[in-house]
């Protein structure tokens, strides 16, 4: 058995792989964005979230700053957009406010599709002549996974942005509606070790891409526990909610408890009020009771693992776990974007939500259910939602920041937010690994983010 | 010579008349909008502002909701829209927030431009069919100056829009420059007199449309006093911004000196910091000094009236002087959307902005130029700019609001607010008339908005 | 008959009579305090309001800095208190942020209180010595009454600054409570003439002390209106409440239905919960329905006299009628510190609030009871609660500040407030008159501050 | 040698001990607040920080509360108190708001003072009548503990409340001052190891008392690292400031980015404007280089290691290194109040500060001084100054909350705050451990908080 994580094993891109990688994840932004209006494209509907066109604009940014204009002599397509689509590199240059970016109504989505062009031809110029040097090339394959670290805020953000609109428009109207039951929470046993987690620094020392908050890979000791067999469901979440658990401040970390009073959130971020439809990228539907419930914040994750006598997991027990399973999942690819029932993939019978739940039922099912060894695989690991940790989201022991401006990337944000884990149904996979490290504050709650329960060994 | 006002010698309309009107009217919105891209008309740049889409949906929704909805039958073209594009009026019902405007990328510019089309032939057919009574025929009446107080603003907050983005892009590259001097600024002097002023209260009582806010007309003693020729000029101004007007406090209301400190105003809104340019509806140009001052905050126009030793005009001063003068001057008909000095229609020569003028030469000018009776007729009273007067916006004794939920249209905001009178470059000239009450909060400066000077008689 | 204001009867103070008011003013302010601990006197409850010892220096330092300063070898008793006690007056030099006034526990109470006497010593001293010109005197003469405006406030902060503890402690145990029976509400017409308001510019013109926003009298026009005999009542202001009034939309204006709800106003601002007692100087005492109604806002002011289908007065209106009665009422010396109802001085019955009152009844009894020439004088327009008015503080026809820091006293804050007329039951008599404007905030309402209707004539 | 930490020698205390105690701890908070006039004990400056006659009253209530109300038919002293001296047990009830603590003028200080007297009485009497079973003993230790935590906050608080008091009133006037170099800063290294770290859950498996969020104690891996030996001293922090550390964005974490430009941070909190001088609770005075830098928020801490090329020790770093040495060092009972440097215990010479330092100096240092044997013990690890480690405050594996209104004590407030380790100059001794584990949020900085530095092994 190795104890190297799941995406170790891909090489580092050869220039003919690199290239058509690069075509294959700039042609998706424009996918992505290709059911929305030219005005869609420019709603800001909160600080936290950036218009699409925004997305587009800055993903192709960093292309041109990070890489075309290394060369000395390079002109830029236009010298503007330094400012206005630079997101947060101080060492770059001032910039464009972060509030104010639902203001720009001019360059216009044709122009800024019109610069990705520009730029995407400036690329295969440059890749034709074999411009790239290898550090060039390391720089490549960070601006296709920051473009996909976007992809995936322009779909929740605009999923936000639609939700804000009184008409509740959906992203598309042609997303399947998979169902499924969703198989018993089991607890999977494991012993205290001390166990590698981490990535090897890239490009230094590891063969594939990680993102500098990621390495060095580093031992650290993980003690006795139980991991949940699979994310909450939105039944159980609903069970939580009808036992009271939003009015009752024990269960609430202080600040969670201010917080859910002063906004008054009484459910999920997108549940409608009667908790039986939610607010989905394919507009309002049912909500699925058997999948994993989803749009929490950490004081929600966290509340109902108290109120389940549970706890989440701290990330080296989830990371730990995630190496030793296939990055497989309802991932952006599988064009649900909502997170589906394990069933849904292997058709499993539905309870009604809150029907057949009971905050018990979770520690009977640690009684009850001995985990068996042909069980011990944890499922929805990867894709679904991304799951919040017990773990503050900080630099590993012997942590590096990239050189330069892009050491602003991760470090900077070291402060005050969680570590979530797996992707979701919103993330491309093979921008996933079992290493990959998210974070968010603890009341952002527009992510597709939910949880997996964990406990202390007895 | 009669004492009634300006605008009271228009019959109202016929019907053949109103439907014309109606149709002018409504056209100009659509050609005030045409220079907007969907995502222009999109941007809500301040709370204070609305999307350039949402006035042309609400001046649509106001026809449908209180004229064609009379009918008791009626069907709403999409009853989603009465949520929507309500602004303010608390009878109707509950209304979209109005910091949010600007996240409504649904419906469309093209959706609410298909709107206003159904709505005008609607309309069309319902004055074929001769259903409006003359109470229905009022409301037209009203909806069509709602509608061109509307364009004012839609032209004020696309500026507003424009400015905020740091393209600084014009909305429209082909409007006229004008240039011309300034008339040397005169005191005109009146004597202790009982006037009359206000408008009879339409459409019980008058003859000519006025809102409510006009009415009643009656008595008021106006004291002897002196009333500038013209506006303050951009050159003017500049003097008392050289003079460090923004830096004494002792030349400004508590609340505006509060302000340009937490602001850090230090010049009019739109004047760049060189002073020596500003943006305009036709991109950044040149200060032409000899063109009234705009942009300015009640704030500011008393202060720079402190400081020439002078004072604002109330608005008995102001309406009586006006009532004697034609309807004419600078209006949106004029296509230049930015204030012209007089001279620009006669053709005077023009100093550089600050090159010689001083504090002193208001009060010089008052002592050197007795005022000849031939002289004696106030210049731009109409157009160019909107002069603040320093009478506080307050009901008229004997006003009465407008029955029903139209008498929200006014009366409620009569708290806090001043009056401005005369319109602007970017005001219809039929929409205006001397007995015009205009009203925004001191700090605002983000309309046409200048001034006049007035002293007290020695 | 003169139609001179009230207040004109007072000659200039000779020295002797100068020094005698200077004792005995400064010694109420001592006497105001005295029910206060150190810890009472420290207390600032919200922004506007300020703690009692600030007053106790505040006062002080006005009559050293601007009157024992004036000579020019002069050393302050402490230099440090010049920016700590300087409330607003840039010309003097920076001050000491509002906000942070609780914040002094040093200087200590006794401290201040010691300030007190030194700077009395010094003006005995220099009284003795005859070092006051009669430019200096007229500054002492304006000291006094800057300092019986603070004892007003004094009172009106503490009691805020009580009612905000929950334990709700009495400023005082001993006030008395005096009970009697509102007499009938009457309409009192008067006919439309131009009459004079405003006093003599004083000191130059004027023979009696008046603040510069007084001056100078002037002609205005009054139209024909009726006032009613007295200010409105709890038991009427309890009908308002009990007939929606504080649900009603179209009752008030738009930034007041903003205020209300954002705030959770439902009742004056020191009323129980219950409508049926209410926080006193004394401590929570029952509601006389028939006292004058106190602590309200200009919204709630505004919108019961529209309920009551009446207005406001304007404050031509209310002083002219002043203008005809002697300054007499409920004021501070008569030591009840809460309004009382007329009764209270000649003894009428009483109905329990809300029980026989209805919004018809202010129009059925200005119908049923045309005014009788001996019935025509307005009762308490002077004591008991000021009361709010129609007219927006603003200067007056010719009006000129006080020359040097003095000027900032009343002119500076000429912007979005509402004048109030004749002064309340924490008012001095002698600081009052037919003439005095007092202005506040229009959602100010921890004054003594109720409302008198008025109504157009028909 | 045993792994046990430092605090756990101490036997559970029998009565007599605990009676003893619960004596001295409480006279020791009145000989806190001796020097305070009842103006001082008042005064709340922020938020965070509470008037000293509330730390009074709330460390009373908490015995009153917690122990003597736990005998069924207890009478409060005053049932009022409950609501006023509630911090944040929402289990307990409802309480006043924190951020208006600072308005109580009532209850006074006397009666304060009277409260803690008869609670006192009321404990004598029990402890007399042998009333306390072992939980309640228990909850006795605690509240002690509880008392010592707020009496140091009664410290911090009133330095706060002090400074903001324009005339920067000292505390005290009698406060030694101490001085004595600064040892030079050496690297000690330690190799990688599973350690054990945290205190047995008290009261079930510890023999000496320790919070909640101390337990329990577990295994960790602690990777190979060296600590520095000493904090950093004001003369290194200095440099850092000479160097324009508060101008290098990338130095800092995003959020400390923001803050200190948003309030204009640029030294410690109390230091003065020319670095020479601070203030301290005996008033202003010059800045010792040598002692340990103080009041500094964690984003300064951290952004100081950064340009250090250090990093902030873990809690694990921490804990280890000081299980190793006696909790000896300037505390509150050394009646400084201030942090000194190391050699103020044994004579060391002092530079000025910023003269000889540089950057360079702590990575040389590191070159050239290899530690020996005998120099292996860090300085300073207790008292002085709250050092910032690098973990953000959480729960420990298998971390249990105590049981009932208590559990809100530690666990609710383990989101988004930072760890401090080691106590200061105004932390009593016997309060501390080396498994004591102190939290602030990163911008705090007004605690006597500082840092020493860690580096990863090479």
């Amino acid at each position: 058995m190795s104890s190297m994580p799941a995406a170790a094993v891909r090489a580092v891109d050869a220039p003919a792989a690199l290239i058509a990688r690069y075509r294959a994840v700039r042609a998706r932004s424009r996918v992505l964005a290709a059911p929305l209006s030219a005005e869609d494209a420019m709603v800001q509907s909160m600080a936290d979230a950036s218009p699409a066109k925004w997305h587009l604009a800055h993903t192709t940014w960093f292309f041109e700053r990070f890489v075309l204009a290394a060369k000395a002599d390079y002109r830029a397509v236009d010298e503007r957009w330094d400012y206005l689509f630079n997101s947060y590199y101080q060492s770059v240059g001032p910039m464009h406010a972060r509030i104010h970016r639902g203001l720009l109504s001019r360059p216009s989505l044709a122009q800024v599709l019109d610069y990705r062009e520009q730029v995407d031809a400036r690329m295969a110029d440059a890749f034709a002549r074999g411009d790239f040097d290898r550090e060039l090339q390391q720089r490549i394959e960070l601006g296709l996974h920051h473009e996909q670290q976007h992809q995936e805020l322009l779909l929740t953000d605009i999923k936000h942005a639609l939700w804000c609109n009184p008409l509740k428009p959906a992203y598309r109207d042609d997303l399947a509606m998979t169902s499924g039951g969703a198989s018993p929470m089991r607890w999977l046993r494991r012993d205290e070790a001390v166990v590698e987690i981490g990535a090897p620094a890239w490009p230094l020392a590891g063969d594939g891409f990680a993102y500098d908050n990621e390495s060095p890979r580093h031992r650290a000791l993980m003690l006795a526990h139980a991991l949940a067999s699979r994310p909450v469901s939105n039944a159980e979440y609903r069970a939580f909610i009808d036992d009271g658990g939003y009015r009752s401040a024990t269960l609430w970390l202080s600040e969670g408890w201010t917080r859910i009073n002063a906004e008054a959130w009484r459910r999920p971020l997108y549940w409608e009020e009667d908790l039986e439809r939610e607010f989905t990228l394919g507009g309002v539907r049912a909500i699925d009771p058997d999948a994993p419930v989803c749009h929490l914040s950490y004081f929600e994750a966290d509340a109902f693992a108290r109120w389940a006598g549970a706890r989440l997991p701290t990330e080296v027990e989830w990371e730990h776990a995630a190496a030793q399973v296939a990055v497989e999942g309802n991932f952006v690819e599988a064009d649900r974007l909502s997170p589906a029932p394990a069933g849904a993939l292997v058709g499993a019978a539905s309870a009604a939500i809150g029907e057949s739940f009971a905050r018990t039922d979770l520690q009977i099912a640690a009684e009850a259910a001995p985990t068996k060894a042909a069980d011990n695989t944890p499922q929805q690991l990867f894709g679904d939602v991304w799951e919040w940790t017990a773990s503050a989201y900080a630099a590993y022991p012997g942590f590096r920041e990239m050189p330069g401006a892009l050491g602003e990337y991760n470090g900077k944000f070291m402060c005050g937010q969680q570590v979530l884990r797996g992707g979701s149904c919103a993330s491309a996979r093979e921008h996933l690994r079992a290493s990959y490290r998210n974070f968010f504050y603890p009341p952002d709650r527009w992510q597709f983010s939910g949880l997996r329960l964990a406990k202390d060994a007895r």
